[in-house]
């Protein structure tokens, strides 16, 4: 089973025991074997989360057009039949299989649209409209003609889902957790995808330098540059590391991320992928967005003066030259470049959300009571007559204070 | 006269003056006569400066392909010959003719390489290798479909041209006053050019925050952004008023703008152009990434569903928001948008060329002046017994202060 | 007249005319009775604006404690009666005269705390509670010492002021008005004074950078970091000067800044403080906070010693570098300094009340309809049939596009 | 034994063992015996490593001055004698003992400069110069009148060290490697620190929120501020994390913290820190710099009236308010805040010597070695015949291409 699926399948391991214990269902062992299977099958399994909305101020059973959210029309003896549309789902052309989740809190009106379950890509009633992925035909896709991603609108048209398929029916007080156990886990997924980008134009931009003809030790900015982009990249991660290191045991067995790391790292991502880019240019130069298409390359009346007059040191010929400019374009310049940098800001959440997050889980309290501590201690002795006199080291003279009680640095705690 | 030849053809104005008045040539009027034709005529002129610069270490006249930079090959009665290559050319393939400038300061050894003439895009032995401008046969480019650019290589082999469009010629020395002359007037033409771009995506982003069915009032964090936005880039724009504001005026008559601005405007919208797209992504939601392209819109099976399931809200129909959505999409995810972000990074000069010229420009020693006459007359004093008690206003009492002389803020005074 | 009084004289000027015209009072020649015998005793008036404000969440007349506020408790003949608190007055300890404003825009039933009127500082009833402007008594402050600024809690209790000295009074319909001139006013007077602030530091930096033995050229982290501080120090005051450039002739006959740059221009310095404290930090090296204080210059028993291990080149005497790191100490390290932050931060008005009147006045209304008529054109022409081939320029071929219609880049148009 | 010695102590176990094996010598057991003495006396030990310096174009052996670097003027067979200066020692004067380390790589010219050893305070010959820690005598200092730091300049003068004291003595190639391992021990340090600092903002920050009457509900900018702050301290913190979740054991048994990460935390923390001031004041408001001194809530003529007027909202007493006030004031106006930001800056190392090291240490080239796979595998399959159709969804068709090799995701490896 591929990665795909990873942040949603921990989120339905956890929801599936939660209900469960809550309300007396099996979907703990149903969900079991769907991942059993989906296991043994090697499925890839995409998540098909987010609904088309309709109208943002109106809840999924309030809307005038009920399609605008996935919905359960029907329930059968067999199992259920759900229409509605959800709008932007990764990959929705190319997986095996669909996870249909709730993409948000919902009221008891709502029930309906409550439904988790998973759906094969050739069921009856289902019509996805995407893009092709990566820049189909464009010989300058170097990176994006082999692992360019797509995003698809799946259009759910009284499709039949049987029981053993389905996760969530009705359970409307759970899809809040749900939506938030599964933005936590794709959020911590994101931190270590969008570091795997960064390695990939720190490398890219390295490289540059050299076929420039400039070199990070001569050119101070350049290497500057190199660092900011480091820092940026290896700084966000660490946020994703911090998340592991603190994530905690769920009561079905899963381990969580720690919550306000992994939206931490996943905000920082998500506005710095903008900075990547521009610091990646800054040391590539304008070369990878004016050099002629790699057609260009073919052309028996300009590709040798090409070459000759657009090498920048002796040791490494134009072609490479122009190769890691044609990577650095695909990643940062491209189509999918703007892809990637959306996806990165809105894709598991946007900015808004995870800042919601941050506020709801960060230990505030803790950090009042902390400074409460200490300013009634620095208030009830600054009112006594105090014996300091100029020069003397601290007010208190030399009794040593009392250590204050350590808040152990855990956001969660 | 179209706008692209503005900033070459006022540096042109400048320096043939200063060429004539040095060395008694008679470019001013040669170059006022080509200047007054193309008007008439109605000549859309593109700068040819950069060169392809081959070996990054090596002078112009240390090059072991000489092609790399543009030079001249032979002087005859009528004109001169040139060879060689300009690298990133804005506009090539669609302007009537290129002015041909020397792209770096001189050395005597690389006299051959000072060369300023307009050739027409006709002129045998003159190739240009771009890709098309905007992206052609593509539905979704919106805005670039119509106003897209295109930079071209220009390989020039053995070209003729006749002295009266030869406007500097050897006059090495000269070189540097150009380069710098023009990049001044270029980078304060680039300011007002991007602050149009930013215009766009202001109007774009307030138009798809109301397809979306979102609100500034009701939003906080969509009108802070908005505002994030406006700060942005009439905060770059107003540094190219102010580099009019105290523009200076050339001993050839023509206006300066004030440098330090000009280089300052320049950088923060190099850098910043990473930041706006950011912005507007921000407000435009990730729908402006992931949509069907506009093909879809004429596929019968889609997309009457399409339109019923993604209206936000019921006023604005759906044609209209992915009409908006397609336009920032082309403006910020593109590739056209890829191209313009490089292009402002690095068109008209790299940031550090910018700070190279800010540091080199801005009255540092002033500035110095002041800070030593405070810190000397406070020393002084100082030093001296002090009558001040605590609680009163300051060291000196009653009497008021003598006023500092004041610095006049101009930078470049 | 001294200039604290600029940006209050403006905005009273401007709302005394307004209110005539609109009540056919005669505050406007009463006011420039009052004007043109400040300037000739040469008065220095400070603006009292700032009311202690109470409850936040509810308005002036609905506090319990309605001395929060100030405003009118008696009117007689001869003038009226005044109580309340003022609780941010800058230089009120040494200031001739208070100018008291309304704070805030009001309501009817606000009335009575519509009052602009000026009084003598030693008026009965007055009293004013403050810290001491600077750093009394301290060596150290070599530029605080004289420069320094106090804040001071005014408290009137039944103050009395003549009619003359009224010039407003209960027209609660115009104190919005005033506040905002006044706050436009003040924004664009605050971007004046920062930037001079800022050219102390550039002047201190480069003079600490040659005491500490370095230099700009030898060490590119110290020009960068230099040209950073020039660049943020002068982006925001230009747009001080586009706010000039694009003032606006009041009614009055006043010239009112343009308040969308005024705001920007507040808005960036205000932040930007920070940013240039960790400039000037980072240029002028860790000894600001760390060197002995002056007091040590005179202690014979150290004072050669450390002058001689501290001196950092031949030519650059110790009590040079303390002197300048003294210098930087006093703008960036002492309280003088925070006070300065804070105050550039929250100082007429915070940055959320900039935010607030940059998204009010900004065109946005235009920059949607410049927008709307692109997407307008692009939709109909998309829509029909395209000549265009793949490696065409454009869509539209050859045809010269007709210029879309330029909107005038005037924020306020 | 107090935490001040813990990166210096760590540094020295690594080194003096590095030295044994090196060179045969004792140092390991010799600083084991000084460890082990100073845990059992509880000893607190300061770290004496920046030199005064000097002329800073000039290595220590070629100062005119000798004693702008500590060093050994004698060698007796009962110790050594050293003389000169260390300029920035925190805490200098009120710990028990300082421990004198070497300041920078060596060169065998500067063979008496490196000098590692352990002198009490009192040892004749030793003078020090230091301000007062936190605010003496100032009633306002309600943290750092308890927590104020003091960094002193440390003149020795002929000062004897016994050889059981002495840890390094003239092996000047191991002076590199020490200030390095200090270096990491001690930046690592430093996030911890001041992510402390930071929780003091965000309890201040929350409960001057409440005292104000303003809350994170209803003022959203105050809830975007206060997740921005959070953002900047955990961020920082994570990398904190990391380094020690990356952890190498050096051969000496001693475990070092991950060094890219550690670098990327400090370096991030020293920039940041003039933020989470601005923040801490966005969310404070102006009174934090503006209130009356605490002296005045003893005034009988004053303290009533102020504590009626200033109070926010009836549940929080003046005086909470006031005190929380002036704890933030404390901490990020007062001269112990310009402290701590400026050693924030530059203690441990400035910017640039983090960014030196973070370029150092960081696997740029396994990056590079992983892009020119991807590249050249890209370069071969581009230049054969492509399948790939418009629409298709990638190049190679329905075959799964093969998976990457994964780079594990350490800096370090």
């Amino acid at each position: 089973m591929r990665y795909l699926t990873q942040d949603g399948f921990n989120a339905l391991f956890q929801i599936s025991h939660r209900v469960d214990e809550d309300l007396g269902t099996d979907y703990h062992s149903r969900f079991l074997n769907y991942l059993h299977d989906a296991q043994e099958r090697d499925l890839t399994v995409g998540i098909a989360m987010t609904d088309a909305k309709g109208d943002r101020r109106l809840r999924p059973s309030e809307q005038p057009n009920p399609d605008t959210y996935v919905h359960v029309v029907e329930r059968r003896s067999g199992g259920v039949v759900i229409s509605g549309t959800k709008a932007i789902v990764t990959s929705a052309p190319y997986v095996h299989e669909l996870m249909v989740l709730p993409g948000r809190a919902m009221t008891e009106a709502d029930r309906d649209f409550t439904i988790a379950c998973a759906v094969p890509l050739d069921a009856p009633g289902l019509t996805i409209v995407a893009r092709p992925a990566g820049r189909p035909g464009n010989a300058s896709a170097s990176f994006s003609g082999r692992y360019g991603q797509s995003t698809g609108v799946c259009r759910f048209e009284n499709v039949f889902v049987p029981w053993e398929r389905v996760f969530l029916c009705g359970e409307w007080k759970h899809a809040e957790f749900l939506t938030k156990s599964y933005a936590t886990h794709h959020r911590h997924t994101c931190i270590a995808a969008r570091a795997g980008f960064g390695d990939l134009l720190i490398g890219a931009g390295a490289l540059m330098i050299e076929a420039n003809g400039l070199s990070t030790d001569r050119n101070g900015h350049l290497r500057d540059t190199m660092v900011d982009l480091i820092k940026t990249v290896e700084g966000f991660y660490a946020s994703g590391v911090a998340a592991s290191v603190y994530g905690v045991v769920d009561p079905s067995g899963a381990i969580e991320p720690e919550p306000v790391y992994a939206n931490i790292g996943k905000l920082l991502l998500a506005t710095q992928i903008y900075d990547m880019h521009r610091l990646a240019h800054t040391v590539s130069g304008g070369l990878v967005a004016t050099l002629p298409g790699p057609e260009e390359d073919h052309n028996p009346e300009t590709s040798a003066d090409l070459a000759a007059v657009l090498t920048a040191r002796p040791d490494v010929p134009y072609a490479q030259r122009a190769a890691v400019a044609g990577f650095i374009e695909d990643l940062t310049v491209s189509e999918s470049a703007g892809w990637y940098s959306t996806i990165s800001l809105h894709g598991g959440g946007s900015p808004e959300a995870m800042k919601g997050e941050i506020h709801r889980r960060y230990p505030i309290a803790e950090r009042k009571e902390l400074v409460k501590r200490l300013v009634e201690r620095g208030v009830a002795e600054v009112a006594g007559p105090s014996s300091a006199q100029p020069g003397q080291c601290c007010d208190t003279g030399c009794t040593v204070p009392e250590t204050p009680e350590v808040i152990k640095r855990r956001p969660q705690d």
